[in-house]
C-alpha cells in the first residue's frame, strides 16, 4: 500500500493523461484495423527497426556504458545489450507475431434465445494497456508487437538502465506506425521517476490493464500499489515432488532439468520433495548430479543422510530456504512421509505457478493435479514447460500467477477482452 | 484511494483472517465434491430455510423495525423485506442452481504438443470469493448458493441495515452445510464495521476475488480501496440511439421499455438520442409516451422544440443530466446530427454497460457494434435485456463493467478460474 499513500506530483498526472489519452484515440483505431492490416503493419515495424540498427546500437551504448559506471553485474550488462544480431533476432519477433492468428473477432459463444435475439460474445481488445518492466529492452518491442496485433495500444514504462535505448526504440516504432498510416500513440513511452509509475498504476479509466514484469518487489509494489486492473505475473516457487512410485530414471532427469536448465527463470525448480519410500535410493543419486551441476543444495535432517552419503556438500535447509525463489544454482530439498505431506509442503511454501509430481501411480497423478492450487500442473514432466512459445501460443507477454482474467503463460488472446452483440427485431423485456 | 490510507484495526484483520482461512480451508473440499454432492447439499440447504422461515422473518422484523425507526424509504424497507412466500423464493432459488451445470472441470482447451506433452485447460474454482453488498437479504443466500456450485466458499459482508437477517440465514446456512457433511466455514458471515470492511478489502493471499455490489459509491471504494482482485459491476449510464433508419414503432417500444419497465436497475436507459433527420417525426410521439409513463424529461435545445410541440413537461438538458443515472422514471433526451456525433456523445457519457441503437440499416448496426465499446451493444432490442436470466446463465452474480476477467452478466463459470493440467512421461527442455 506504501506507493499509493504517498501524493504524487500533478506533473506526472498530466504526463500520464496526456499519453493515456493518445493512446485511447490509437486505441479506438486499432480496434477497427483488419488482421491483414496489423500485419502489415508489423513488417514496417520490423523493417524500421532493422534499418534504424546503427541509431539503436549507439543508444544502448550510452546505456551500457553508464550501467558499467554504476557497477552494473555482467549478467545485468548482458541483459540490457543490443547488438545488431540482437536488433534482428528483435525485428523478427515482430514477424512472427503477425504470422499468429488474430484473436479479435473470434466468436467465444452464442446462442437464439427463445425470444428470437441472437446473442454472440465477441473477442474485442483490451484497449489500453500499461506495461511496467525492468533491463531488458527486447520487451519494449515485443509488448508494442504484440499489442498492436491484439489491437491495443500500449503505454511502455521499462527500466531507467535502458531509457537511452527504449527511447531508441519507441522513436524508431512510433514513426514506423506513421509510415504505416496508423497512430503513433498506439505505443507511448512514460519517462520520468517513480512519481510517474505511481500516476500510471493509479490512472483509472485511463488504463485498462496494467502488467507488471520483473522482479517480486516490482511486481508487489505494482500489484498493491495500483487502483486500475492489474496482472500479477511470474512469481514461481516451484517444486519437484518425486513420489514413491516414481521412475527415478525419469525423476532424476526432471529435477536436474528443473533446477539447472534455465535457473534465473520463474518456471525453475527451487525445491525437491522426495517420498521417504524411496529418498535412500534417489537422493545420493540427485544430490550428487545436483552437485556435480554445481547447484547449492539445501537439505532438511532426513536429506542431509543422503547428502552425506554421497558426500556432496549442503547445510541444513530452514524454513526460510523452503520459502525461497533462489533463482540461481540453488536449492532446498526435504523428504515427506506421504503424498499428503507433500501436499501441504507445497500448499505452505508453494506460490502458485508451476508444481511437477514424478510418479508412475495414476492414483497419485490424479489427486496431485486435483489438489494443487497452481497455474500449471506437471506430472512426468519438467516445470520448466509452462511457457507460452512451449505451449504452442507463439508469443508470450508474461506468465500470470494470479486467478483472475488469466493464469498461465499469457499470449495474444489473454490482451482482449470480449462483448456481447445482440440482435433482434424489436426486442423488450415483458 | 481514501479507504486505503486509514489505518485499520488490527481486531478486525484478525477477524478476517480467521474467516478467510476458515473458507480457504473449507474451499479446499469443496473444489474436490462432484456435481452430485454439490447438487445435494444444495438442496439440503433449500430445505433449511424453508423449514427455518419463522426464524428468519422474526429476524428480519427486528431489521424492519429498526429501518423505519431511521426513517428508511418504503422502497429500501420493501428490498429489506422478507415474507413467507420470499423465503421459499430464495429457497426455489437455491434448487434452481442444483440444477445448472457444474462449471468446474470443464476443458476449456487443450492441445499434445511436438514433443508428446498432453496439456489441458481445466476450470477450478477460484478459492474463497468476498462479497460486498447492500440491504437485500436475498444476495445473502444466491452467493452462498452460487459458491457452492462453482466449489467456491463465500465471505460476505451484506449491508448493515440486513444485519439481523444476514446473521438468521448465514446461521441456517452454516447448520445446513454441517448436516450436509460440509464444512460450515463454506459460507462466513463478515461483522462489525467500515474498518472490518477495509480489512477484507486488503486480504491479499487470503481473498482470491472481491464482488461488489450496490451503488456507485460502494463499488467505487471498493475498486479503489482494494489490493484483492474486485470485479467492478453494475454501474449503467444507458443509451438508445435512434437512427435515422430506425422503424419508429420498435423505437418506440425499445425507448420505453428500456426506461421504464424497471426504471431501478442498471440495465435501464437514462439517455435517448435521436438522429436529426427523424426527430421531428419521432420525439413527440417518444416524449408524449415517456412523459404519459410518468418519466421525467431533460431535453437538449433541438429535442425541446418537440416537448413543447407535444406539450408535455421539461426542462433543459444539462451536460450533468447526460452524466447522470437517474435509476428512476427520469431521461435525458438528445438530438445529433448524425451516427459520429451518436458514437462521441455515448464515449463521452456512457459507462461502458448496454448501448442500443434502432436501425433497420445493415452499415449503421454494423458500425454501432464495432465502434461501441460496452460489455452488451443491442441492435434493435432493449437494453434491458443484459442479464444473467435473459442470456439463459439461469443465474447471476453480477453484471461486470471492467475489462478484466469478465465483462456483461456473470454466472457459474464467471466464478471459476482455470489450471493447466501437463501429462508427460519424462520429458525436460532441451
Amino acid at each position: 500500500m506504501s506507493e499509493r499513500d504517498t501524493a504524487i506530483d500533478p506533473a506526472d498526472v498530466e504526463r500520464v493523461r496526456v499519453l493515456a489519452t493518445a493512446a485511447r484515440d490509437a486505441a479506438r483505431r486499432l480496434a477497427l484495423l483488419s488482421r491483414a492490416e496489423k500485419d502489415a503493419a508489423l513488417h514496417v515495424l520490423a523493417d524500421a527497426l532493422v534499418a534504424a540498427t546503427d541509431d539503436v546500437v549507439a543508444a544502448n551504448a550510452l546505456d551500457l556504458a553508464r550501467g558499467r559506471e554504476q557497477g552494473m553485474g555482467d549478467g545485468l550488462l548482458d541483459r540490457l545489450r543490443l547488438d545488431p544480431p540482437r536488433v534482428a533476432a528483435v525485428a523478427q519477433a515482430l514477424r512472427d507475431v503477425a504470422a499468429l492468428p488474430d484473436p479479435v473477432g473470434e466468436v467465444v459463444r452464442g446462442s437464439t434465445l427463445a425470444n428470437g435475439l441472437q446473442i454472440r460474445q465477441v473477442r474485442v481488445p483490451m484497449g489500453v494497456v500499461g506495461m511496467i518492466y525492468e533491463a531488458r529492452p527486447n520487451v519494449t518491442v515485443d509488448a508494442a508487437g504484440l499489442g498492436l496485433k491484439s489491437g491495443n495500444a500500449v503505454v511502455l514504462r521499462g527500466g531507467s538502465a535502458a531509457a537511452d535505448t527504449n527511447r531508441a526504440l519507441v522513436t524508431v516504432l512510433r514513426q514506423a506506425l506513421a509510415d504505416a498510416g496508423l497512430p503513433e500513440g498506439a505505443v507511448g513511452l512514460l519517462e520520468g521517476g517513480h512519481g510517474a509509475v505511481r500516476a500510471l498504476m493509479t490512472a483509472r479509466g485511463l488504463v485498462d490493464l496494467l502488467i507488471p514484469r520483473g522482479g517480486a518487489d516490482l511486481i508487489e509494489a505494482v500489484v498493491t500499489g495500483s487502483t486500475v486492473p492489474v496482472i500479477e505475473t511470474g512469481v514461481g516457487n516451484c517444486h519437484v515432488y518425486v513420489d514413491a512410485a516414481a521412475d527415478l530414471d525419469r525423476a532424476l532427469a526432471i529435477t536436474v532439468n528443473a533446477k539447472t536448465h534455465r535457473p534465473s527463470v520463474c518456471n525453475a525448480a527451487e525445491s525437491l520433495l522426495v517420498h521417504a519410500a524411496v529418498a535412500e535410493e534417489f537422493l545420493p543419486k540427485a544430490l550428487a548430479a545436483l552437485s556435480g551441476e554445481g547447484v547449492v543444495l539445501h537439505t532438511d535432517a532426513l536429506a542431509t543422510r543422503s547428502a552425506e552419503a554421497a558426500g556432496v556438500p549442503h547445510d541444513l535447509a530452514t524454513d526460510e530456504h523452503f520459502a525461497t525463489e533462489f533463482h540461481a544454482l540453488e536449492m532446498s530439498v526435504g523428504v515427506v512421509d506421504d503424498l499428503d505431506a507433500a501436499l501441504a509442503h507445497i500448499r505452505r511454501f508453494g506460490s502458485g505457478h508451476t508444481e511437477a509430481i514424478v510418479t508412475e501411480d495414476r492414483a497419485a497423478a490424479r489427486r496431485f493435479t486435483a489438489e494443487v492450487d497452481a497455474a500449471a500442473v506437471m506430472v512426468n514432466a519438467s516445470t520448466r514447460f509452462t511457457d507460452g512459445g512451449e505451449f504452442g501460443f507463439g508469443a508470450e507477454i508474461g506468465i500470470s500467477t494470479q486467478k483472475l482474467h488469466a493464469r498461465g503463460p499469457m499470449a495474444l488472446p489473454e490482451l482482449t477482452t470480449t462483448k456481447w452483440v445482440v440482435e433482434g427485431d424489436g426486442q423488450v423485456r415483458a
